[in-house]
């Protein structure tokens, strides 16, 4: 049993830029030599976070409509009252997403679907460059 | 320190049925024979999720209608030009929900409270057989 | 490879009571001398969630009125129709958010940016004390 940590670059334009994180996640995995075991992929920072999604252009304009919809960007925030610095909308989409996601590898895949991807929402309100983790853990 | 991993095929009528996995995940880590560590439950695909509820049929209605307000089935969704098979609702409410849970494992019993039970959602517009895996890593 | 784990007792005044779990979390993972691996953090119990936030009063108040826009208290609950205990909207709410949250540690320190705390939101219509249960695997 091992542990292999990893860390992910990804530069964004903010504002629910979503990003295909599965290709380099997907090598990273085949690098720890792990067949058995889980991944954990974790992003760093209040304002982003992961789920999954079959990734393609439409499903991104109705995932950030969704979000536009659910805590909407031109709300008052109490936030702003404590920095100032508009993202408000960004923090509240991102603790409801939530910024880890695990899943399992068994013959060295992760049991994802075939339309499956791992994205990463970045909810701030500029461009981001976030850092990922990602941790392997099995055998 | 030992893995074990499981499927669990569960058939679903789609449209937010939801399906109580607990008796069958508990079954499983019973049979891992791992007494302290963690069950990790994943749904494979984009349209369906997973988390954990009073399982009664008052809140299995309250929790479809709570998504059908967040993601009504009868917007326009752009998904809709990429693939025509009109389930954009299926799909970001997947992804709002996510695929996977953790739940610890202390002397052999998963920690979910009395009326806590585990539970797939479908969200998919047509019934469905769903790949569930799970995987028990301790010792 | 080993685990730790660990029980956490907090009091809660219900409605929507966020608490920051970092510290405390933060102190058992010293204590179980785990320097690489991950720390599952689990509510018990079908009526809070747990999630990461920059913990400040601002957005305390933002969180808080997000659940109650997407799941409303004066709504019609048929959960009511079975208990009578006026609390659908908590539980609705606390299936949105999940119970469970991973996070990975490396050189002894979880991986939270500086302005990301872990919190638990105890959604239920009465005072709680709420057990967490914290689980430390790894080497």
């Amino acid at each position: 049993m091992k542990i292999k940590s990893y860390k992910i670059s990804v530069g964004t334009n903010g504002f629910c830029d979503i990003k295909d994180l599965t290709p380099e996640v997907r090598e990273k995995i085949d690098h720890s030599g792990i067949r058995e075991g889980q991944a954990t992929v974790f992003v760093v920072g209040s304002t982003a976070g992961l789920t999954t999604v079959e990734y393609e252009p439409g499903l991104v304009r109705d995932l950030q409509e969704l979000f536009e919809k659910i805590a909407p960007q031109g709300k008052d925030y109490h936030h702003e009252k404590t920095w100032h610095d508009g993202n408000g909308f960004s923090h509240v989409r991102a603790s409801l997403l939530k910024p880890s996601l695990t899943i399992p590898v068994m013959d060295g895949q992760m049991t994802l679907g075939t339309w499956q991807q791992i994205i990463l929402i970045d909810f701030d309100n500029t461009a981001r460059n976030r850092e990922i983790v990602l941790q392997v853990m099995g055998e």
